[in-house]
This record gives C-alpha cells, sequence and structure tokens, in this order.
C-alpha cells in the first residue's frame, strides 16, 4: 500500500528540519480560522520543548512586528485553506527572505502559499469528522515531528495511536449528542450574542468558534473568553440569559475550565457545556490525551453550528463581505 | 534630590537580572487589566530582542501549561493592582520553585504577592494620567533595562525621554477630546454591544477595555478584535448600527488599523476612532514611539469611559460579582 500522500510530505518537511544545524523557534503564523489552529500547538511547545521557542501569531502582525529572532534559526509554519490569503502568502515570503525554513499547510496544491513555501502539507477539509490528515492533525503531527527530530521528544507515536482512535470518538460524540444539538439550535436561534470559553489547549476553538462560526457565518455577536480571564473582568457580564458555549478539556488546564464553569453555572441559565470526559477521551495514551480535546470539540462544534444555521435559516455558507468585494 | 523609589527598585531589580549568568526567556505573567499590560512587553521583546524569547500569558494558564523552558535562564515580571491575585500570587511562587528570577509589579507593597516575588516594584495609580511611574511605564522600563542589560539595547534613554513628554500629550488630549468623548456617552449610553478593535502594541488596551471596561465595569457585550484578524472573521458582524472603537497606532503596525478602520468606515455609522497621530505621538523619539501609542490610549479611553458610566448611571465602581463573593 502506497503511504497517504501528507506522510510522505510530513517526512519530507521533517528531514528539512532535521538538517538544519540549529533551530531556536518555532512561529506558527496564519489569519482567523487557521490562526486558531496554530494555538494548541504554541501549548504544546510550551508544556514539551526544552530549548526551542514556539510563538502562535496572526500573519499581519507577523509580518509588521518582524520578530528579531526571525533567521536561518527559526522554522515557520503557516496555514491558509485556500492558499491565498495575502498576509500568510507574504509572511512565507517574509521568512524565507529572512533564511527561516518555511512549512506551509493548505487545501489548494499549487496555490500562491504552496509556491511561496520551502514545503507544503496539503490536508484534506472535511468539518464534520477527523482524522490523521485534517489540518489540526497535521499541525500536531509536525509540532511532535520537530520536538522529536530536535530534542528527543518520544511522544509522536502516543499522538499517532489517538489520532487513529479518534474518527470514532468523534462519530459516537456527534451522534450520541442529536438531541443536545437539536435543543441548542432551537434554544439560541434568536440569541444576538453567544459567547465561548475555553483554556488551555482548548482556547484556539473557542476562539475559533466566536469568530469564524458565530460572527462570520452567523452574525451573531460573540467573544471568546479564556476561562482563566472570566474571573479578571468578563464574568461581570454572566446573567441569567446570557449564552456561553463552554469547553472542559483534559490534563492539567481542565481544572481552570471547571472553575469557569462552576460559577457561570450560578448566574447563567443559558449553558452549553462540552466535557472532552463525556467524549471518552480519557481513554485515549495519557501522555498526548490533553491535546486531543480541542480535536473532538472542532467537529462536534460544527455539527452544532450546522444546526443553528438551519434553525435561523442562515447557512454557513452565507457571507456579506468575504470574498464578495475587495478589502 | 532623592530618586522616586520606583527608580530604586527598578535598578535593583536589574542588578538582580544583569547577576543571572544566563537569561533565555521573559515570561510575562498576569490577569485581566494586569495582563492586558503585559502584551506590548511580548511586542517589545519580539521586535528588540535578538536572543531573548518573551512571552505574555494569563496566570492560570501559566501555572497548569507550566512551561518546560521555565527555570533559573527565565525571568518572570508579574503584575497584580491588589497584589491578592491568588493565580499571580502561585505563579510567583511556582517561578520561584523552578529557580526562576521573579519581579512583580504592584500597587499594595506588603501584599502576597510582594511576599512570594524576589522583587518588587510598587507603582502609581490615577487611570486619567500618565507618568513615567505608572505600571504601563514601568514594565517598558523594566522591559526595556532587560534588554539593555543582556543585549546591550541602547533606546532606554529615548523611553525616558518619550515618557517624560507624555504626560502633557495626554492631558492636551483629553482635553481636546471633551466634546467627541461627550458625544461618545451620550451616543452609546443604550448600546448592547461595543466592539474594540487594535493591533501591534496596542491590542492590549484594546482587550483590557473589552474585558475590564464594557464588560465588567459597564456590562456591555464586547470582544477585541485584533485588527488583523478582523477581516478572516470578525468583519462579517460589521453593520451600520454596530459600534467600533478603533485604535490607529504608530509604527509598523500602523497599516493593519488603517486597513481595518477603511473597511469599518464603509460599512458602521458607529465609528469612534483614536489616531496616535493625531495625538501628536509622532513628535515622541522615533525609535520608541510606536511603543508608547498605548500609554496614550489608556487614560484618554479612561476619560471616555467615565462620561460613558456617567450617561448609564452606571459607575465604574458597580460590581455584581467581582469582591462580592467568593469565585
Amino acid at each position: 500500500m502506497l503511504a497517504p500522500v501528507p506522510d510522505v510530505q510530513i517526512n519530507e518537511a521533517l528531514r528539512a528540519v532535521a538538517a538544519r544545524p540549529r533551530i531556536d523557534e518555532v512561529y506558527f503564523v496564519a489569519c482567523g480560522g487557521s490562526y486558531a489552529l496554530m494555538l494548541p500547538n504554541q501549548y504544546v511547545m510550551d508544556r514539551e520543548a526544552g530549548d526551542i521557542a514556539g510563538f502562535a501569531i496572526n500573519a499581519a502582525e507577523f509580518n509588521r512586528r518582524a520578530p528579531k529572532r526571525l533567521g536561518p534559526d527559526s522554522v515557520v509554519i503557516l496555514c491558509s485553506h485556500s492558499g491565498n490569503t495575502p498576509e500568510t502568502v507574504e509572511a512565507a515570503q517574509f521568512a524565507r527572505s529572512r533564511g527561516a525554513l518555511t512549512i506551509a499547510l493548505t487545501h489548494a496544491p499549487g496555490s500562491p502559499l504552496d509556491e511561496a513555501a520551502d514545503h507544503t502539507l496539503v490536508y484534506s477539509h472535511a468539518p464534520l469528522t477527523m482524522s490523521a490528515e485534517h489540518s489540526a492533525a497535521i499541525l500536531y503531527r509536525l509540532t511532535f515531528g520537530i520536538l522529536a527530530s530536535r530534542e528527543g521528544n518520544k511522544k509522536a507515536s502516543s499522538l499517532a495511536t489517538a489520532l487513529d482512535a479518534l474518527p470514532r470518538f468523534v462519530e459516537t460524540a456527534i451522534a450520541q449528542s442529536a438531541g443536545h444539538i437539536a435543543d441548542f439550535a432551537e434554544g439560541h436561534k434568536r440569541e444576538q450574542v453567544i459567547y465561548t470559553m475555553g483554556s488551555g489547549p482548548s482556547y484556539g476553538v473557542a476562539y475559533s468558534y466566536a469568530i469564524c462560526i458565530l460572527q462570520e457565518m452567523q452574525w451573531v455577536h460573540s467573544a471568546a473568553i479564556h476561562a482563566g480571564e472570566y474571573f479578571h473582568g468578563p464574568f461581570e457580564i454572566t446573567d441569567f440569559d446570557v449564552p456561553f458555549i463552554v469547553l472542559i478539556g483534559l490534563g492539567e488546564t481542565r481544572s481552570i475550565d471547571e472553575r469557569a464553569l462552576a460559577f457561570a453555572r450560578k448566574y447563567s441559565k443559558r449553558l452549553t457545556v462540552l466535557d472532552a470526559r463525556d467524549l471518552g477521551l480519557e481513554k485515549l495514551p495519557a501522555e498526548v490525551r490533553e491535546y486531543l480535546a480541542p480535536l473532538a470539540f472542532s467537529p462536534l462544534l460544527r455539527a452544532y453550528a450546522e444546526a443553528l444555521a438551519d434553525a435561523k435559516g442562515h447557512p454557513l455558507s452565507v457571507r456579506r463581505y468575504m470574498w464578495r468585494m475587495d478589502y
């Protein structure tokens, strides 16, 4: 059997990582939903890397901030679904001009981002499912691959085991949540504001849901609240009629999520809680399972989004500005 | 004349920084409004530091994420106004247990954070003004002091010149904005949602205004939108009646702000724009002025907040949960 294309591409990129005399930092650079996918990778770097620094950053900010450290000892990982995002293409060009090793993820081979980067990994796109070939999974495989190559991190095989098991957990979770999803959609179809909340590796999913699903695709006001920031400002807007989608992860940051949830439960009657434990994710290999929660939340939340879109009569594909004009 | 207390304290902390055999990274750790003050310092580190990595992070997230790099080669800068924030006190204790050098900012000498940290800098608090003894200014003095000590960065004297000049710019800006401030307050007193937007060194002020002023002190729904993220989701909620407070900074990231503003102007009739150029900040020393914009925006925005609070009959001091119960 031939290896799937991403395996070949990942291995090729990792050979280039291994060939560099020195790697001091990894920049994870993208915009919007792709930027959100980068955030858990900075989390992994902070948790796992003894020497290499990890930074997730919006591509426009990266280009103008122009980190002084960026150079031949840097790896820059970029992602754009269309491969056309101008800021991300510029980031790849800028990073290469500084001598950094650039690795791009995209759904569009042959796109400007593919052309601009040293290496390209092409991912699968099917938002109601998860697999080892989805963008979020490929990013983790790359991050743990870099950690293995440069620092001898041993968790790549546990990650592979977990990614093999994950699709079935996601399928089961969506099937078993049918009732909750229908209630959410009907109960939230007239809401003007819906907050999301999460921490640790799941904060990125909360952020993505707020800006890409609620604001962009549903024209619902939203903000992603970091559960650790909740008590330092945002919790004052909690009230019986203020809706929150709360993500409860696994591992070290779970206690942050639980503390926020315990408070929100007292004062809001409009909570939608997704708990990684309820999805059975504690059965995944212990040393990586905290990282997998967002990869299950993401397709499950997409099912919530599709039902909400149906109930509102506002398809997720509708835009008023995006792709319809110059900006 | 005796030197002001912060100078003595900053110099003592910087002597401890200089005494470390090696410094690989600076963590900027706090919660809420104090965390927001840390964000421009990561920006400075990214722009100015050739070797040292900078990370701004919420204190609860820092404690649970427990960065593997954290150790004797790390400086951890913490801030809590009351000196009582449990997560931040825990962060100081945790960082010291790893051997890091801890430097705390607080308004409360003798507080638990003061006790927990190796060094403490006590700052002035007067939200309608700015000075070299305000928390945001002391943080910059510390950051540039570390850069001078470890990497020979030469901008500390330009920073001092700029901080000397800044109080008058702020005073003038608030006086000259009286009409705009009154119009904003009257025009927004019934708004349920007000967004803020910024990028680069000013993103932290946008964030702080969203979570501490609008959500916490005014119970108005809000989110800070990074101007570089605006076009990748959030801009779809723009409409004629959706209010935004837009911060236009100086320096490299100004073009990000201007692009977002140009779009928002077309589709919203409810923009409040604060432009660092209109405040005369281009007269500050060129090599540091981009960093100073948030230090002018912050007190000016406070004047907007006080007027809004008056118009709403909802004083900034009112809380329903904070300090009123256990959480």
